[in-house]
């Protein structure tokens, strides 16, 4: 590996500066990305299109220092495998044709079979680990279980998940079942991608931070601990750093440690550094840029860079990044300030 | 005052039985306050009629025991008052036809009178006072300098606030310019209630939450402290309660607690419990429960506030409440089994 930052900031080594990447970082705010896109004709034929996914996961690489790659793909992979039938309109975000209405929509759910039905990701994975050739890691990925399930039972974006939090109050045991094989299916998911060749694992947990403390704890946070395990105990995957991002979780970091993860996603409401003396030395940070910060002109990036890499002061364990996917709307050129300005003033002596 | 639990419970005063009141408790939810509504014209015109912001905001003390009634009005007067020209639509939400877009906007700004300019919110106040005839203390409300900026330079509402954000970044002279007329605005709007017969003073930080830890407390933090010790100066509103609530804001709860205020509102995310232990005594806590948890059935309800009740744990100082505002889609007969479930498992031995 030519450039192992994030790899060793991720195990809280000493590193040359803080290695940074960006969520969302192949995406619309790129020309590049808008124009495969549209060759592609529309989001999910990039995503299960091998080469195409490839293309656009090293555009952002040619054009900024960033110190890692991550799949192009989406969380929802799996439930389309599953059967419900995604689709992702421009604008209007992703919506089911076929959501779960009833317990026994849950209980015909099977796990998918990372190589047989979610193949494209896979093979998505080795291209880019081959056209990459060594210069930075690769990040994979997958939602969480109670993330999945949102949308799954909405059946699109959500304001107050009443539909999904009706079922996990008034039906508590069909959404665990729903939940249990969710953990089954990402598992097996991030194991499959672990074996390809990806080399970091982060799970996204977008709308943990909807849920009471008690139920996040039940419904989110514990699925996503016997995800940490059964990638744990895959002989192969268990030595991959396994990252863990609830958006909105900035309460919970402590209990977030605990699952067994290396390192935490923050998202940019929380201080590094109260984060820090929440977790100790359990587990990296990863983040926390306000990413409207993107919008601002470059001597007010530059701050900050500064006002977070003070936050999270000295030592290892800190992996750059906004502290949510990077927005359309943003210039190109803001985003080669933030690396540059990372890398700069973030260099050891 | 017949009912004076809320008034105990927010001096940290021992009650016979938790007090509950309802963000939004008129609303949408209830056919009276449709009924009203329609009969109005529009939502505005409600907030502008004091006879019918009394009778909206009297509605839901007829169907429930709730401890306390809030003024029937919008964050968003005063902003109207300022020349903006407010308008809402059912399901749009707020929208300015003339939003801030420039610094020379900015500076155009006046303060309004209370009196003058929003006495329809004093007179709905001395209306209401005289209908609750000493029943339960009447709570009045403004919104945050920060979430009146947001609606006011965004002219709506927003998803990634890249407008007042930027606006924040780039010209923070400017920004401070807003913040500091909307602290004057909203001050001398407050002890106006207090004058006209508010018992309680409940400040919404809607977006306050959308901020950097950083930037909270510089742009929506240091207005709100300032906002208490105005409030605090004038000799007749300095003895009245004063709530803070940020949404989104569980990180910061410590911090909030330092302004001075006498309780934070806490939306359902965070564990009272812990809330407790970063804020010591020094301030009331009210809410916590997961608006969602209305569309459950009985017994789950029940169950529901047994573990917000739980979490707070003994001693004083709670005043119960949903985490955000009830949403238009709950049936009426589950706030009534919400309070009388709040009122008898918290009863005093």
């Amino acid at each position: 590996m030519k450039n192992d930052r994030l790899l060793r900031a991720l195990h809280r080594l000493p590193v040359d500066c803080t290695p940074i990447w960006i969520m969302r970082q192949a995406g619309r705010y790129l020309p590049e990305y808008r124009e495969t896109r549209e060759r592609a004709g529309d989001f999910l034929t990039l995503c299960q299109t091998p080469e195409l996914a490839c293309e656009v996961t090293l555009q952002p690489l040619r054009r900024f220092e960033l110190d890692a790659a991550i799949l192009f793909s989406d969380i929802l992979t799996i439930p389309d495998a599953m059967g419900l039938q995604l689709s992702i309109n421009e604008g209007e975000g992703p919506r089911f044709a076929r959501p779960l209405s009833s317990s026994r929509d849950i209980d015909r759910l099977g796990v998918p079979d990372p190589e047989d039905d979610l193949g494209y990701v896979t093979q998505a994975v080795r291209v880019i680990r081959r056209e990459l050739d060594g210069s930075v890691p690769l990040i994979g990925f997958a939602g969480s279980p109670w993330t999945l399930a949102t949308y799954m039972v909405e059946g699109q974006g959500s304001r107050d998940f009443v539909k999904i939090k009706s079922l996990m109050f008034d039906q508590s045991e069909a959404m665990h079942r729903l939940l249990n094989t969710l953990v089954d299916s990402v598992s097996l998911y991030l194991i499959a991608q672990a074996h390809a060749g990806a080399q970091v694992l982060m799970v996204f947990d977008t709308w943990g931070g909807a849920l009471s403390y008690h139920d996040f704890c039940a419904y989110s946070l514990s699925p996503m601990t016997r995800i940490v395990q059964q990638v744990r105990a895959d002989r192969e995957a268990s030595t991959i750093p396994l990252i863990l991002f609830t958006k909105g979780g900035g309460q919970w970091l402590a209990n977030i440690a605990d699952s067994g993860c290396d390192a935490l996603g923050c998202d940019w409401t929380t201080s590094l550094g109260q984060a820090r003396q929440e977790v100790g030395d359990r587990v990296a940070l990863q983040g926390n840029l306000d990413p409207a910060v993107l919008y601002a002109k470059p001597a007010q990036i530059e701050k900050a860079v500064t006002r977070v890499l003070d936050d999270f002061g000295s030592g290892d364990g800190h992996v750059f990044n906004l502290g949510h996917g990077i927005t359309p709307g943003v210039d190109p050129e803001n985003v080669r300030i933030l690396v540059e300005a990372v890398h700069r003033q973030s260099k050891r002596n």
